[in-house]
């Protein structure tokens, strides 16, 4: 059972920055998230993509913010349930909450914020009788672990940037990559498409348009695949593989949290936004892209102010009776809970002679 | 007459910020302020000091910070009133708002945003019978524009970051520069006390301590001041100086606004946080560290929230009958008043072959 002070759902830039604002009142989160890696959206849809509307930036690539966000939290030690879903909830007698994940992860804590964003990003998948069996077993909707694919046979479908990219970074690990999309032309980053046609020249990737696969083959684990080119079903090829990995894109559904009893309009979460960004439910609080109120504006430097008044309201859930008195950062500095101390260089005072 | 869409008073991040996203809406804006520099308190007092807590930034210069802020706003093409405190404000029967400064500059529009920090910085003065006669007519609390000093006879008082930095920067244009503190210790950052020693070794700098401005001369511009040492009388020595700059630190007050009909707690202004931020006076809002409401921080990344949802009412007060569709910055770019348009490069759609 993974026990913290705050038990952040949702690893998007408002779940991150929340680690920080607790961090300053001493609470320590952990963060569970459906995506493989931190960052929300601006990691899974569009990390080099450029943000202009974050204040003190004129310009920030997404994944860039992700990272100077990591690197901002990194003194408060935050844990991470990666690639879990947060699937059901329940609150115990002494008011703490348990939440559990479609894998089974347990975590407990007195505080829950819901920064889930848009909802946990699910894939979506090809339409193939027998893909459910594979699931796990050879059929993967994203890449968690690179290596995992290290001296194997993987058929990767799509034509966007998540098949260009993983094709290319693959096409280093992987026995042999192939790429499958159902038209000639990709839609991605220029630089993209075209590494993947020098790979593709090189003989690194082989790749097969316009096609689509078709049938999945195997006893138990996935061992080929049918991939049906131009349309028909005279050029039907089987192509042994051990991994088959379909990138059609990922669509973010508000998921199970819908069902945890929390008051929901327009697909969002109601909180109270006179004080705190807390739901109907005492304890859990939604903050980011997930939330609604009155004027909501789903910005991430919304969810950025939001965290911080929220983590003030649960520092009070957590300690009744203390006071905090806030200090600023350039006054008091930061002390991390590994220790480090980050402060502003003092002042001296020095006779000049 | 200045017009604009939102008056903003006070320069600060929050104030600074207001025009990205307001100019993201196509409203322009005007801000004054009682200093001479764009940033508040961030340029002002501590300018040199890192900032922990700004979202994305592990660290940053307060002076940074306000740095980037102006080129973010830069393609909104603010107009400033620098160096001029908002002192009163009317309204009209179109609904409009004339405010005016202590110096007479008076600005006309639809909506007035107070983001105006701590207050308006007063600076703290000697006391000395005849020091308004000089004032602005050799005395003078803050440097506008240090060219007005070229190859004058200035002398300086104050033992603060403020008296060493100025007389370090004008040992260089000055014809002379004195330095005056009551004690023999200066409290400063470590590089400028030591840069006062080599410039007071060179001959640079005129450095009297511990002693005291006790008195002014001058037949209508200040002529010459009285600097006391040791605090005897007998040890009073006449400088012949164009101008007299005490730099005894700047202290904020609220100040006129107090009287502006505007409901005041905790020297703060009350305004609705359920919505908008606005005040009691519809039209006016209160933004940043200005404003009081439940649960109100006052931190710089809780104004730049407010901020955008302030100029979000604005819209509607100022268009009734418009409804604004929110574009993310990522998907639509930015384009600026001055025909600058930033934006993300665009996929390509390309076949490989």
């Amino acid at each position: 059972m993974v026990q913290t002070d705050i038990l952040i759902i949702g690893a998007g830039p408002t779940g991150l920055f929340t680690v920080f604002e607790a961090g300053l009142l001493k609470l320590k989160c952990h963060i569970i998230d459906a995506l493989p890696q931190a960052g929300g959206q601006c990691s899974e849809l569009y990390p080099k993509k450029p943000i202009y509307d974050i204040p003190g930036f004129p310009e920030v690539l997404a994944g860039d913010l992700v990272s100077n966000l990591m690197q901002q939290i990194a003194p408060f030690q935050p844990g991470f349930t990666l690639g879990e879903r947060a699937d059901s909830i329940e609150k115990l007698e002494d008011g703490t909450f348990i939440v559990t994940t479609n894998k089974g992860t347990k975590h407990q804590a007195p505080v829950v914020a819901i920064a889930g964003g848009l909802g946990s990003f699910e894939p979506r998948k090809p339409i193939l009788d027998n893909l459910s069996k594979f699931e796990d077993n050879g059929v993967a909707y994203m890449i968690k672990d690179p290596e995992v694919y290290r001296d194997k046979k993987v058929l990767i479908a799509g034509g966007g940037d998540s098949a260009l990219d993983w094709s290319i970074f693959l096409a280093d690990i992987a026995k042999e990559v192939t790429l499958v999309h159902r038209r000639n032309e990709f839609r991605g980053a220029l630089d993209s498409v075209e590494k993947v046609q020098e790979l593709k020249d090189k003989g690194k990737i082989n790749l097969i348009t316009p096609a689509e696969v078709v049938g999945l083959e195997g006893k138990d684990a996935l061992e080929a695949v049918i991939v049906r080119k131009n349309n028909n079903p005279k050029e039907d090829q089987k192509i042994i593989v051990d991994n088959f990995i379909p990138l059609f894109g990922l669509s973010p559904k508000l998921g199970p949290i819908a069902k945890w009893g929390l008051e929901i309009e327009k697909n969002a979460i109601k909180v109270d936004n006179t004080l705190d960004y807390q739901t109907n439910i005492p304890g859990i609080y939604a903050i980011g892209d997930v939330n609604t109120y009155p004027g909501k504006l789903k910005l991430i430097l919304c969810g950025f102010h939001e965290a911080t008044l929220m983590c003030q309201s649960a520092y009070q859930r957590i300690f009744p009776d203390k006071k905090y008195v806030m200090k600023y950062t350039t006054v008091g500095g930061v002390t991390g809970f590994d220790g480090s101390k980050k402060e502003a260089p003092k002042a001296v005072v020095k006779a000049i002679n």
